[in-house]
């Protein structure tokens, strides 16, 4: 259905020409400072061409809180957002030729085939719109993983088309293995990648390429994809389930669910399958010491943990579960379905002798705008891990020490070493 | 959790050397014939090695059903599965020096982190011997599968570290775009593919310098990772979700699931992001007609859609739904973790003086392994989308048809033009 | 969390004071004829001393359908609906000595202890304006069943204080033996039982003793609860699920859900625990031919059951699924908490030494308020059951018909003596 | 479906005739130590007329852990129970007139209703031998209760048909205002309770009037009903969801979801309806300073809340929350539906023209036998909001501090006076 998470449970509704779209976001943490100042920034860089962060605002998609908060705190009760559509009548032409097509590669004709009827307008719900509920409620995300952990979630393009940041190599075949990438990750911000817009691709080379690419395509009525990276700084270890729901299948699961993405891969990614495994296993050193952030996490004494990996192939990710290291991962964006040229397809009716026209001017590629979408299902999955995780360590705070049951010559609890045989031994 | 599927829901349980490990089926449709006779096939096909369809049967890992079916039929409860563990013993030792490593880009240490404390023996839940209970409930999916709607499963191994079977070339960039892929993933089987044990690469050629690939890995004390492609025809046209739970979301999440692997793609893939979408657009044409399968579907009435796309780098899915059209993905595994080489790592408690020493002889490559276990993911997202929306079909059909409400030229309900304006207009 | 429902999922949201209250409805059937005008009435009959039905409207709280509709037709995407708050904004104060105190027996304390903040406004989310969102999903589910079974769902009240309708006798400790009930569930009506607004108890006699009581209680600036009777009919046979999901635990798990409500009990209830097995016991017959209803049930060739029970003890349900008997069942509500008395309590901090002064005049019983959302709640469950036993009923049309396994003199299959072993036998 | 609890997840398996029954649980908290001695014990006094705690034991119904544990602590992995069945084989007769009806007031003919075919033996999953999976895995949940809370939930006998231990009355419609029955949930224990096996109603002379009471519906061939009252003790207060999943609607879904039960009411209950609110309310206090139990809850420094109420009309619930008094309930079981007497009934083929005959002797009354189902019941609502609770503090306790954002004289965090406007203010 339309509902994505268990314990920060966004639930989102809303077409493209119906009153508003929105969410309710269930599970907020209470006694969070928010106001509607929190969230419309990424809303405002999710619309096309915009940073709220490099360029001056341009205030569309206004959000409203409806409840939930109280003199700018959260209660804890479901907080409802709402973005009212500004065209909010269906068409109503009924005249025109290009309501007989299904358009190809569009959501068209699978929705007439999975509820029978459909919204008169294009996108309907499989509009690009309806990333909206997602981008607000992810701002809520975002707040709580800054405040409490200082996690950073950080988007970028890194393929238009043929053109690569990091183009795979026979000493590459992944970017994991690169250290210029490694230090990319470790650094860039979303200040910096909008200082690109309207590429978003952090690399004056690179992002001058991709730009040239993507008015190619325009020149020629075409579209054309590519790929946007993500990473994930300061994540606690521990995250992410074992079995069906490991920390890279919820990323997963996340990254397909929005629209025109293709493909997924975490850390090494592709690539890494082809690296020897002597290379790709990520061997454990002693963490070095970092100053403390300050964060919730800080003040509750909660420390990062004892051990890093020296290489990161893993993507900061062992059995579906985090261990400490930055998690990154790439997505791959399909070409736009619409173009500038007409197209031999058939009529729903199985007509074929016709064709479907171009209408107007459209966006040749939609990469650096799935951006801010990228960064909010991240968010959360990322959030929905934490407090996962939180819950069942305060379950297990809560549980007297464990004793000794047999003997043991070393025995590991909580990484400690202890007189206790049921555990690491 | 250990649960996945809303309407055909399975949890699994189990560790590496606890007792049994297994599953409990809920939501398996009433009156269907099945025995374990069903099940055990997949579950020898998921042994290393092993075919229980091209070579002789070497029954270990013998699953029985706990309940929920009488004389044969299923009884719409729910069904457990039990398969015993031959060494139930956790190890005893406690002066292994083994025992104090973390095991390099295994899931030890992140095990530890999450819980605090963990099973003695290396993998634990995170032991491939937690697929079992996924491929035995995926055998009672694909028994549904099969004999309501014809829907065939088959993955195969499409490449072994840098050997691949269609490899990625200016002209297709991916292999969507290869007919003679095209021509393969509509006609391959499982028995086809496991003629190819150990490899499962069904092309003589590609599979014997896949062999090659893995004795070279071998010989070096090294291992190596590939991908698995999969397809799934005869799927209906309307399954999956239009938000968060698009069918090639759901087929992401389950894929990511799978212990080892590393990526997943859709249809054309990371390779299509690099193809114009005037030449990725899947244009529509009036479906062939088939003869119709011996179905259940069929026989209740149910036909195949009406339009079919002349190419299909979507991959069986627009807009997160199914179009009817094979569905085909690739997942990427990595190369296995347990190599034979000593590898200098630290220690559970920070010591990073020694190295951890190799034990014993260890697969070079798992991809042939992960192919039975692809193929059970994907029965398990496919029949919960197909209830879903058997569900939704069968409550629309008990309302009233839609009469006209407002004028229209021409409208479509049910691809039927009908005089209803609010539907497709 | 705030949601209600697998199949048709009802996630509510807002306090007394926020913008505005509401809830996403997502499962429902798309393709049925949908707009404001099939909301309001139960919004209107929530509202105190209202009758949508009866009297004259004075509408307010009107809702506002945000999506998942066009042309006024469901498009089987969520459906947001949003009512505005009047006063919005949350109180100012801080100088009133009433706000150190936590009122007694409402839920000022509770929600303090449980999310260390709370709305500063009396009810919060516990205001009894959170109804609303669920009266509103209710009426979209009550047309769906209405449309699909012929669904008849009524609510009335039957007790106020010890004002009873059908008072527990030596006779008949449950009026689930008294024939006067038992024809009262049969016939009763929403018109019927507005007719006797305000107190909604559909015999003059008893309305008019419920009417003095109330005002007893009003001059004595006290308050007093009572009980309301609901009754579903046409209900179709085989809802509710076999272990946890009874459908008397999903009605009681609604029932208690609402606001004031102190107890449920289904069919012959606790007075039934009186009652010997003997009589208790609901005998079959062969079921009475009745008119079949316009309703797309019928239209499917979905016929009611063959057998019927003699008596009614069981309320409708067996083993916790519907036999297709009406399903009644009776809720109680207490005393409303806010009266007309300065009240001896602690302040937030401890001080015991004050007293918390009455304001203005309150309502000195709701229970005739909790008809429309004891029937709201109802339809909830019914619909959710309803859309499940359609799921697994599809799922399993889609089967081949079972062959004999083994030998049987005569065996049941969907109620048709067949030749075969595995079933009833 | 078949599971229950979204933190501690259970779901059972089993029918009466099949291999086994039992459960996973999912969402143990790890590192607690667990065997199957903790399991043991309610699984003995599940069984007719047994106690694990005052009667020499008779072991049947051996609880195996198959997974989860380790050297007899929990790993936080999925926990699966299994039970042997001794009578495995499902009835092979096909002669018999029996099986041509379904029982009266048994589940035969709704289960044939719901799945089109159902097991041959009597109960299949509506057998009591389903509670089994039920009772293991809150034996579980009640060792983590005690561990980490001190939790005590004790159920007993409260009414045997007419006969109560508390029979309503002028002065107290309802227990909750009888000084004897407060100071009897405050002090009765399972010990106690057991003493009077197999009634257990923990009084000598009302159980001996039940003893005769049930000795002579045994005498008449016929059966009889009765209820169950069951208290929790030392519950935190904060637990239960403000709107859908109140703590008295969960367990008013656990409780009806047991096998015969009718009727739930918490606190005051359906008496409580007849109390004026000037009485019903119940006043805050300063609550009693008590030593602190030796818990995990409170090493880890968590204090019992500051006030109490002075009455307990509520039942400890108040806005859906706890508050930190004692829970009580009340839960009503029908008289069972297999009777020594023949019944007049019709057979599945609708003919009415002969006799269900009476088979063998049968239990007259199973109230005593509830007693521990409803503490397990009990037990698996508890948890399950607890760790809700506990999840939603620790995401909290990861915030700042609120700071002050508008002035105000007096305003409460955490029940502390502090500068905060927002909060109760």
């Amino acid at each position: 259905m339309s509902t994505f998470g268990e314990y920060f449970k966004v639930t989102t509704y809303g077409e493209s020409h119906c009153r508003s779209v929105g969410c309710i976001v269930d599970g907020v943490p209470p006694g969070m400072e928010l106001t509607e100042a929190d969230i419309q920034p990424q809303m405002t860089r999710r619309r096309p061409g915009q940073s709220a962060l490099t360029t001056p605002r341009n205030e569309q998609d206004l959000v409203e809180i409806q409840s939930g908060t109280e003199f700018g705190v959260t209660l804890g009760t479901p907080i409802a957002m709402v973005v009212r559509n500004k065209d909010q009548r269906p068409k109503d032409y009924g005249n025109s030729t290009m309501d007989l097509y299904p358009r190809p590669s569009h959501a068209d004709w699978t929705y007439l085939e999975k509820y029978g009827v459909k919204a008169s307008s294009g996108g309907g719900r499989s509009s690009a719109r309806e990333t909206i509920g997602r981008v607000a409620a992810s701002a809520i995300a975002e707040k709580y993983l800054t405040l409490s952990h200082g996690i950073e979630i950080v988007a970028f393009v890194t393929s238009v088309g043929g053109v690569h940041m990091f183009p795979p190599s026979a000493t590459h075949p992944s970017p994991s293995t690169n250290p210029e990438f490694l230090s990319l990750i470790e650094s860039v911000t979303r200040e910096k990648v909008d200082e690109f817009v309207p590429v978003r691709c952090p690399d004056q080379k690179a992002s001058d390429r991709m730009a040239e690419e993507i008015a190619a395509f325009r020149d020629r009525d075409d579209s054309i994809g590519g790929t946007v990276t993500c990473v994930i700084r300061n994540v606690p270890s521990g995250l992410g389930e074992p079995c069906f729901d490991k920390m890279e299948a919820m990323l997963a699961h996340a990254m397909l669910s929005i629209p025109a993405s293709k493909g997924f891969e975490i850390g090494s990614g592709f690539g890494g399958c082809e690296v020897p495994g002597s290379i790709h296993n990520d061997p454990f050193v002693l963490a070095p010491e970092v100053p403390p952030l300050e964060t919730g996490a800080t003040r509750n004494g909660l420390s990062r943990p004892k051990l890093a990996t020296k290489t990161n192939n893993s993507g900061g990710i062992q059995g579906g579960i985090t261990n400490g290291a930055p998690i990154y991962f790439r997505v791959g964006f399909k070409p736009p379905a619409t173009i500038g040229q007409a197209q031999q397809t058939a009529m729903y009716d199985g007509d074929e002798s016709g064709k479907l026209e171009a209408k107007g001017r459209h966006d040749p590629c939609v990469v650096p705008r799935a951006v801010p979408i990228v960064e909010a299902m991240a968010a959360l999955v990322v959030i929905d891990a934490l407090m996962a995780q939180q819950s069942r360590q305060v379950s297990r705070s809560l549980l007297p020490p464990l004793k000794a049951t047999t003997p043991a010559v070393k025995a590991m609890v909580d990484g400690e070493e202890q007189g206790v045989k049921c555990v690491l031994k």
